[in-house]
């Protein structure tokens, strides 16, 4: 409604939201690759701490600018929830990263590996969205993306059951499945941020329709 | 105020609220009964997967009819407060459940057991508010009951701290640590969620005063 | 603006954010204390029990006073935001002193110490920020001071990484690293949830700019 009003004021808020996203997506990948092609952990940690940072500084400048901004193209407090919540993967993706270099992990199981890619996958998706927030026109596309990542959240689920199950039912140390637990629930935590961003998302669509 | 001007539209959420709650009262004695009467533990926390999911439903259809819905009898943010923050109770239930089942606990504590006890009874008393919500002219009554559950969260909380003191202080292996350390978090953490709800309706009760 | 039109009104909440902001900085110099000169820690986390038990007094009477008052000098979810956050870190703090009496731990490493201690630092600019906050006209001097929160989060993050790095490296026994894993995450979640209360306290510095 507003943005119909004053079209052209707050749109710089999608750039943030994408290139946000983008920094989350690149981040995303950067982990993938750290699992699947173990080595050199504390390096690619710290490439990815890098990434988190310019994620940060886009968060920044986001909300500072809400605050400047009196006509928002969609409702102020889904501005906030949006940013906050993507900058919310980010975080755990660095987290998760910085935790493998941490705990001295050096070799990786393919469970973890199957997180990051269906990771991966629903970091695509929240891209995409971003991308169709801006003409919310076309808002049945945007609801079918946002099914798309509540089917990855699901998946993810599904992995990190088994991953636990194959983790508790081994041999392993403890002091082992203490550090592959967590680094499993960060990894499905990461997946359940995405959800969420999807969840305001979809609010979003409903509310302009 | 809206609701007195527009008497008949939105009333559809109090039926939500009551059929959700009416679900996690469900899955709680579920719980309860399976840590009380252990056995079988793959098929009963599937049963209380079934009922996460009509859970689930709920919550998707409350969620689209406050986008379509203008006037709401209640405040907008108040009712997805509301219909999430059950959700969290019920989410925590099923992946309690899952738990018992997934780190292949064959006998359970009476910690556990009198745990989901607490819950049961919190849950009991969000089932009894959001029947209160309904009519607020009684307004008294629904604050008296959301004492009831905060006490009730104290109760889980003095559990708890019995339950981790006993956990720790005997010779018990780090794995059965871990596994048990979850499963007492996850039924405090499920009764903690019930004054999360209940401090909604604290704040509902006191706005329409 | 509504502060302006009815000067008078609803200024009491300033009180309730100091009021709280002391009983925290109080349980946070409490812990550092404990931490830094062990002993008697059933009576010393028990004082701390209370502390938190008034600050949660404080907190109630403010959410009621929020719920009856019709003009407040900052906006209401901001308000309510404010004190549940401020909450979250004083409920943190008596949390980790419950947890050290629990769990039996007798000796407390330097990690912990100084965790705490930035804790401390961390609460003190939050009290700084409060104080600040009932007069916005000075509004560069909350953001600097939520700016120095920030720092402080960002330390607490360091100390954690080095705190688990070395709890990892040593042969220390898988319980062990259990319990003193749980306290270090207390204490940097409580470092963090100043950052939660920064980050409403700069928005509000922004919107009334």
């Amino acid at each position: 409604m507003f943005a119909r009003i004053f079209p052209s004021e707050g749109k710089g808020f999608f750039d943030f939201f994408e290139q946000h996203a983008a920094k989350t997506l690149e981040a995303a990948k950067l982990l993938h690759e750290m699992l699947s092609t173990p080595g050199d952990f504390a390096a690619r940690a710290r490439r990815i701490q890098e990434v988190e940072h310019e994620g940060d500084e886009i968060t920044h400048r986001a909300v500072e600018t809400l605050h400047k901004t009196f006509v928002t193209p969609i409702d102020r407090g889904d501005i906030h929830r949006l940013i906050t919540r993507l900058d919310d993967i980010l975080d755990l993706i660095d987290a998760t990263a910085e935790r493998i270099w941490l705990y001295g992990i050096t070799t990786v199981d393919q469970d973890a590996v199957q997180l990051a890619e269906v990771l991966v996958q629903a970091v695509t998706q929240v891209n995409r969205a971003m991308a169709g927030l801006r003409n919310l026109k076309d808002r049945n596309a945007l609801i079918k993306i946002c099914m798309e990542i509540n089917r990855f959240e699901n998946e993810g689920d599904t992995l990190l059951r088994s991953a636990l199950a194959r983790l508790f039912s081994g041999d392993k140390d403890p002091i082992t499945i203490i550090k592959f637990k967590e680094l499993y629930d960060f990894l499905e935590d990461a997946v359940d941020r995405c959800e969420d961003v999807a969840n305001v998302l979809e609010g979003v669509a409903l509310e302009y329709a």
